[in-house]
């Protein structure tokens, strides 16, 4: 099956946006054994959507667009495929009263744009908007396109993706006979580059049906392994075995082998070793604390968290002497301890990471560089000793990203602590 | 003019990168007027390219090209253009000999890939690679595309970038003769249905040559309007006239018509009222710290935040009284009112910002569902008086998504409150 993928709006074309949504669609296909010939970018205008459906309709077999979706005038991709294909648009019912009810529950008036958003193009397959109001539809185009279909999702990155995952992909991996398996590999602290030096080998010896990709986001790099074919037990035996490999080869920066994030897994651990947790961060400005509590259940496990933005407030609220602050600076090893310190006692917690460094892009000097962040993790040990480990961490990028790789590499120390716990502790059983 | 781009590269089309460069194009051609119609990202295929070029050069004045320009066997981009235009190649003495030379001061042996590297289409200006080594082309296109120019430029970034900037921009721009101007308005504590409802009179009227669009993101919807024309004059007016119409009509949402965040709006004018501020953070666990931090020098105005994730915590770090927390629950406006006191006090601010709320997914009660946040605002007034704001806001989305819409929501409430002080202060004068 060869997809071709259109994004439309205006602002792919002004310079606005980057299409991170074709990346995204691609990468999800290339797991469904799916190829993309093209990604195209169009314009918000009638006239050019529906000649560039015309044309890709007539070159691929699956024509999948992002965008134009929503209720409000200058969102034309539905019209426009209705004017194409020739087709009716009919209220979904269930679609309409699901969205009512999300109007009444948030206490919304509702709208009269509602049943506009409600009305999908007769025959197509409706896929439910699990993170907004507009409707996906899967049409299968009938006469002038043969066995082709077009596939209209919202633009908006999260509506999108769930219904990708949760609906369009499954439904032509039922349509092609084959049988896929998708494995992940979570790991943080190393760069694309860096693990494809680490695993190209494996990379090299993939077997047949089996391929490999480096999905980097803001914080590092995930690997997905995917296997296709017509046997169910070898497409699980190939996947595991590169899945295998390719964690023990990079286990220093491996943290998962399942879909699930560094903060979720940090939560388990704490969970399972009934411990508490607290964060003081200076640089990072709470990313730590709002990290960890992206996680359902956090306060199971989360006790509180310290802004310490001004020197004042690191003394006043986690008693970092003024001295300490003269003598090596907010940025140093010795000032992350005494923070990490004065959390954990505080807060009264069992494990406490705290963060101090320079995010840019003013404030840094030759000795303490913008990217430079000194992190400091205090632990409550048998007998009410604490226990402290400090280390500095240097990264590139501007102000934000910055923060993100901060608050990653505060994580990845935590999670290492735990591990280490975890593995003493099996060992010792 | 009109203008389309063409990215070549297989690793755009599996997913493995995002089309970067497409991005700056784009916005390179709309700061000299030339507006872009399509955006599209083809294989490495001889047989690809060569159809592309032909589509493209037949409806577009300007095709730009990124990628497949290097010396190597894979890299089809010159000799595709060669191709369909059937024009000879020839050797370009001047960039031969940069080559020899840049590779003679690396210490490199001169490989045999340098005089294919040199080779450029007859008729073609020639554009120097200050970053790397295949030299760029702007090329006329002859009789088959009367007045058509096709553009290849290396697919590295930084390479295309300085060619884009340096060379073409500037040969372009000499050659349109139309304006473009766009602006950003900026709205918050709305949607894309609901700002359709109030300025749709606005956008059914739109001068000639403007257009609106929305540009949704997780947090609300900004808006960007822009005019074409051939007079600058016009063009100015029509796109303010149009501004100055939706920045009236929702007022009570457009908090900027410059392309700026809510988080650094809200520094500025900290900043200028000489004010400093503190969160106390429940639900949104540090994310409204987070936002107000990633401003570049928002130490001048960011005192502190406390991310109260327990009730022993609300307690004692922020003073909250075991009997608000009893009585009304943690997630109520009396105990946001205490943790926004408590905060104020204890970060001797002036102003501080609370939240309260239910993230979800678990945890609502029909009282209290998922989506729901209280936030209160603490404002130290003249006389050491705190006067006192609460108010409770309803959304509806998953844990990361509700977390967004709560930290926004305060961000709201701060700028009203710091809006309200600036029109009084400037009424006053």
């Amino acid at each position: 099956m060869i997809a071709e993928i259109i994004s439309i709006g205006d602002e792919l074309l002004t310079g606005e946006k980057v299409n991170t949504n074709a990346q995204l669609i691609c990468s999800e296909l290339a797991g469904a054994g799916v190829g993309v010939q093209r990604i195209i970018a169009c314009s918000d205008s009638e006239e050019a959507i529906v000649r560039q459906f015309e044309e890709s309709l007539r070159r691929s077999e699956l024509v999948l667009v992002t965008g134009g979706l929503g209720p409000t005038p200058d969102d034309r991709t539905k019209k426009s495929a209705q004017q194409l294909l020739k087709e009716e648009l009919v209220l979904d019912r269930e679609i309409y009263d699901k969205t009512l009810e999300t109007c009444s529950k948030r206490g919304q008036t509702p709208s009269a744009f509602l049943r506009d958003n409600a009305m999908v193009i007769r025959g197509s397959v409706v896929v439910q908007n699990e993170a907004g109001l507009a409707p996906g539809m899967i049409i299968p185009c009938g006469e002038r396109f043969q066995g082709h279909y077009l596939v209209l999702m919202p633009g908006v990155p999260e509506e999108m993706e769930s219904m990708m995952r949760n609906s369009v992909v499954p439904f032509f991996s039922v349509k092609s006979g084959s049988i896929i398996k998708h494995s992940h590999i979570k790991t943080t602290g190393i760069g694309e580059t860096g693990l494809a030096g680490i695993i190209g080998d494996i990379e090299n010896r993939l077997p047949g049906g089996t391929s490999l990709a480096y999905l980097p986001h803001a914080a590092g790099v995930n690997l997905r392994v995917s296997s296709i074919g017509a046997d169910e037990v070898s497409v699980e035996r190939d996947n595991l075995e590169v899945v295998d490999a390719i964690a023990k080869a990079a286990k220093e920066f491996v943290y998962a082998t399942t879909d699930i994030s560094l903060e979720e897994l940090i939560g388990r651990r704490l969970l399972s070793g009934r411990l508490r947790i607290a964060t003081a961060e200076s640089c990072t400005g709470g990313l730590i604390a709002s990290r960890l509590t992206d996680i359902s259940g956090s306060s199971r496990y989360f006790e509180q968290g310290f802004v310490v933005y001004s020197n004042a407030s690191k003394e006043r609220s986690l008693g970092v002497k003024a001295e300490t602050l003269e003598l090596h600076g907010a940025v140093s090893e010795e000032v992350a301890a005494e923070m990490a310190r004065g959390c954990l006692m505080r807060a009264g917690v069992d494990i406490a990471i705290s963060s101090t460094g320079i995010a840019g892009p003013d404030g840094g000097t030759k000795q303490k560089p913008v990217g430079m962040v000194c992190l400091g993790l205090a632990r409550r040990k048998e007998g009410d000793r604490i226990e402290m480990i400090t280390s500095t961490f240097y990264t590139q990028g501007d102000r934000r990203r910055n923060k993100i790789r901060f608050s990653e590499a505060a994580l990845r120390m935590v999670w290492k602590e735990l591990a280490h716990e975890f593995t003493n502790a099996r060992s010792k059983v």
